[in-house]
């Protein structure tokens, strides 16, 4: 089958790769729509030392079992041992040992077909369009953060970074009805938060000590530092942004105005599934580019464009 | 009256300060007792620009107004402006324009007579000794972690560093139930905590992500760094130490372990003094040299030295 295959920070389209054969609790599962994201791009510029088929958010078809061919679903991408205490306290997304789709030890989905187990997938309501499904992974990150701390209707809320993940966390905190702002870089990310009606600031605009909830969601190193200026005393920055080295941080300034760091990554998928049902979050409108996946090499070029919507891969 | 003065970083014994006079809303209060704690050694060396009368752990008696006279009190250390958003909302402590007892343009309580308003003194219940009552503002600063986060009883729960603090932390989170140990240096250390039956741990006994909640309370830069290594995925690392400058700080573990850190300062008196007359927590033991006034410069030399219990001021 046709895959985009990722070898000591080198990404190439391959056609030589077998079909993936599924293990007794699995499902083969065509894809049928798969996103880039920003982790990918970190992976091909050596983040993390994967190699085999990259990709992680998409929506498929089953094809096997049988008995639940042709079902339309979406798959958590962490897999755990099953047997460590974090797996038993139902923390497997944090096993030590875990595999991640796409990301560690495990084929990703840039491929016509994957295998997940059964208990990784969640059946795409019929409402739910595929363009709609393909998020539900980074939604379901933007909803973690509701799973950490609670965002009250009466707080300010700043999220700093309007990429794909931060556009998705501002339509999921703008259901709290809190005092939503973002700050913004590029006129395309103001124009889709406009339509929904969320207020931009710009950087040069951000109040000191103001905010009571920040979500940092940048991608950049000092996003942290700016944050903790804007944040107010007993206020809670949650930290999005990966990346590899150390930041400089003034410990005291934590310390002194008991602020509250919380780290943000994966989320359940259920909750997600449940917004795009319900019709109150409209992640496809963040979707700018599909291509087939025999041109994925030119579609990561697109997607490491600044400004740039999500790119979708179409096998 | 005698005062021990700070100016430029150096402390000296005065004996020509006037007796503060008290405004109308302010008690005058003769010290009974002062205690000399890590910030007031930070203090002396130039962690914030002070000058005046240093001391912010006390118990004294009321002089003035003489309806309250001979009451024993011990006193809320911060003074808000009273007028800002913050004050407004009740978080003085962290009043932008606050002054500070002893701390930050304010006189302190290494003196005969200090001065405070009516609103910040609390009556110390005749059960409570003045050994006791000393303890306050620092046991108050324990009792703090416990607004910030719940400590469940089926927790592990790491305090690193057994000073003074540390030492107060582990008291009052035994109360919780919860699987308490804390890391020690000094023999000293480990006697105290051990006539409590609390488990005590060296350094390199610290298994790795292992703790659910971790306590920094070390004073040292690389603290942080060691808690890191040790809280499991998804825990808090409440953060207790402050000292200038910066620490570099790998964020990305945060993200990836969606850990805590949480910034920890003062605290409510009132529950401080309910656990004293409750007499489940017994500061007074950590009480190790008790010092004339006079003798004030000789008594810090002897608090700077590790592992050296509570030194305390008697005018």
């Amino acid at each position: 089958m046709y895959a985009l295959w990722l070898e000591q920070q080198q990404l190439r389209l391959r056609h030589d790769i077998p079909r993936p054969p599924p293990a007794a609790d699995e499902a083969l599962i065509q894809v049928r729509m798969a996103g880039i994201c920003a982790t990918d791009q970190q992976l091909c510029r050596g983040y993390y030392p994967f190699t085999g088929i990259l990709g992680h958010e998409f929506v498929g078809e089953i094809v096997t079992p049988a008995t639940r061919a042709g079902e339309r679903v979406v798959g958590e991408i962490n897999l755990g041992c099953g047997t460590c205490p974090l797996c038993l306290q139902g923390m497997s997304n944090h096993c030590a040992q875990r595999r991640v789709l796409g990301i560690k030890h495990y084929s990703g989905a840039f491929a016509e077909y994957l295998c997940l187990p059964l208990t990784h997938l969640h059946t795409v309501p019929d409402k739910v369009s595929d363009e709609q499904a393909v998020f539900v992974e980074p939604l379901a990150a933007a909803l973690e953060i509701l799973q950490q701390i609670s965002i009250q209707p009466q707080q300010r809320v700043l999220i700093m970074g309007a990429g794909k993940l931060g556009q998705l966390i501002a339509q999921v905190l703008r259901l709290s009805g809190c005092d939503l702002s973002v700050c913004v870089r590029y006129a395309q990310q103001q124009t889709l938060l406009e339509r929904l009606n969320i207020r931009c600031l710009k950087e040069s605009d951000l109040a000191p000590r103001h905010w009571d909830v920040i979500i940092e969601a940048t991608g950049a190193e000092n996003g942290l530092l700016q944050a903790l200026e804007c944040v107010r005393p007993r206020g809670c920055i949650v930290l999005k942004s990966t990346f590899g080295g150390t930041v400089e941080v003034p410990l005291s300034r934590l310390v002194v105005d008991e602020i509250r760091l919380q780290g943000s990554r994966c989320g359940a998928f259920a909750p997600a599934l449940r917004l795009l049902e319900q019709g109150v979050v409209q992640p496809e409108m963040l979707l700018s580019h599909r291509l087939p996946l025999q041109q994925g090499e030119a579609a990561f070029q697109l997607a490491a464009q600044k400004g740039v919507g999500k790119v979708v891969l179409c096998p």
